[in-house]
């Protein structure tokens, strides 16, 4: 595999891909400014829920580097927080984010007796941290889902839960790296996932630069696949779980699961312990994220594919309930309804 | 309602809207050959199961009217026929188009006694015929349609099968203009409809035209929108329906019909009788168009959306079983399930 990270530390300076740029361009942007990173995160040039996780890390260090060494705890701690608000505001549904920022604010907590300066390292350490944890954790979830995926297995897999949504290796995707990496042959299909098309930018290119034999269709495509017996099985990523199971992941995921349902083919959701929200109990309390029209009636285009003026709804994510879900691959392991449970088992008892 | 015809004749010339050009450009295309009229449909500046039989009958008549007079029948049939065969492969799956160059064909044969000039007026009287008769087909349809529309309804529709599918007034949008004629209030949610967007170009600006109230949704967020609540009926056109009611129609009908299954909501299908097939007794038979990759790669992008060379799935049409329908509104009445005997009723009693 070429190695290819999506976020990297270097030098003070925050290395992103901007993916808002691919396929066309492997670009690369150098933040190193709180502001550059929430700009980046808005905008999309970083997006998946692990990598995230990442970004508001690092951003958190960038935006408190500078603040005076000779202040109190206090008054820093007051800087921390108005700048965790400020990463945490960029993006709400994914829960990595503030899982990551949460981590932060712990850590800087925890050594509140030491000096400023002191506490800026320790912080730098823990966002470091986050991103070595995140390259070992996408390759313990890729073990256990292997043991999901056979020989001469058809995946479809929507949005980009790979290399691009991850530090280096991925989520749904990471499971098929592995398993070709074992030897499995595999045939990809990759819903292009509108509006942002991350499908057809983003989990084509990096699976093509990998060699994984992919087809792009569009979204609405998939049923007529289902219906030729073309899929096996379904892989995706997620933005926040629910301690029931019920899973927020980008738009087109629930629309996936019913279909999957229908067809009886299984539903697997791979995401780290760190996308599980503690704090809510169903799918209802998750805040989905409506972004801009101008993404449905003008993205990429040079020019506009619907009338001017005209309505739109732009929900970025959708919420599928458990009882679609077949099971969920975690670093800790594979998770088979009933979930509540044992969801609660692995995010308590850690 | 402001008097638009997707399609028309005059002068010699079959006059008709280029799809391809809105909604930036309401501009009309003059087509004086068979050859033009056969780019037009394939290229897709005319489309939509009922205007494609208008633009088949003209383009017969455009590429015999030049037939010699002083030759017989026999040969002037064979003409017919390899015209016929040449429109007929423009586009493999409405069904509509091969029923209009029948009929066409019909009218020649019945008449094969009379001199070659007479038959050509004939053919000239039948295709104006098609369209006439398809102006009157959809407003019967919408009139019955009607009696399945409440007021405040909100109706989730898929590509385009409106004034623009048809001569002038449309089937599934038909029934909307109609019912809001009638003084209902109705809400439109328009799928975009990848990869050539109908629904965001086509259907979105007609009913904008024509003041009616339309939001457009990307494809996959359809099964999230009826989550919410927010969609209470599903009416789609059709490119050919099977006896037994298989349908044929826009890739993504079928995942819309799952998906209105699984919420159990109301799902139907507005066709003339000219979009039954009788020689077909299911769905399995009816053949799905499958088009080039650069629709999904490419498409109006000033840039590519994919890799390079990146493998793509373009089926154009899908089949939604009858078993997911909830009724047909034909100009003939409303036919409710078990569809079999009553399709087989209404095409043979005709």
């Amino acid at each position: 595999m070429p190695a290819i990270k999506s976020i990297d530390w270097k030098k003070g300076r925050l290395i992103i891909i901007d993916q808002r740029q691919l396929p066309q361009r492997l670009k690369y942007l150098y933040l190193s400014d709180v502001k550059e990173v929430i700009r980046a995160i808005k905008r999309m040039s970083i997006r998946g829920a692990p990598a995230l996780a990442g970004a508001a890390a690092f951003g958190l260090f960038l935006g408190i580097k500078d603040f005076p060494n000779n202040k109190n705890y206090s008054c820093f701690k007051k800087k921390l927080n108005y700048i965790a608000h400020l990463i945490g505001s960029a993006r709400p549904t994914a829960v990595n984010l503030f899982w990551a920022l949460e981590r932060m604010l712990e850590r800087a907590e925890e050594n509140k007796e030491k000096p400023i300066s002191q506490i800026k390292i320790f912080l730098l350490k823990e966002a470091r941290q986050i991103l070595e944890e995140d390259r070992l954790t996408c390759r313990k979830m890729a073990k256990f889902g292997c043991h999901l995926v056979k020989d001469k297995d058809r995946i479809l897999t929507i949005c980009n839960a790979g290399i691009l949504a991850t530090v280096d290796y991925g989520t749904a995707l990471g499971v098929i790296y592995e398993a070709v990496k074992e030897g499995k042959e595999i045939k990809v299909f990759s819903l292009e996932t509108r509006p942002l098309l991350q499908g057809a930018r983003l989990t084509t290119w990096e699976l093509k630069m990998n060699n994984i034999d992919v087809t792009l269709i569009c979204d609405n495509m998939a049923a007529e696949l289902m219906r030729r017996r073309m899929i096996d099985k379904i892989f995706v990523g997620a933005d926040r779980i629910a301690l029931n199971g019920d899973t927020a992941n980008k738009i087109g995921t629930y629309n996936l699961a019913v279909l999957a349902d229908f067809h009886k083919i299984p539903f697997y959701v791979v995401a780290p312990l760190s996308s599980f929200d503690p704090n809510i109990d169903d799918g209802s309390s998750i805040p989905i994220e409506e972004r801009t029209p101008y993404e449905v009636t003008s993205l990429f285009f040079k020019r506009s594919i619907a009338p001017r003026g005209i309505k739109v709804l732009n929900p970025a994510f959708d919420v599928t309930p458990h009882n679609l879900i077949t099971a969920f691959v975690t670093e800790k392991g594979i998770i088979k309804a009933p979930f509540k449970e044992k969801i609660k088992d692995l995010l308590f008892k850690r």
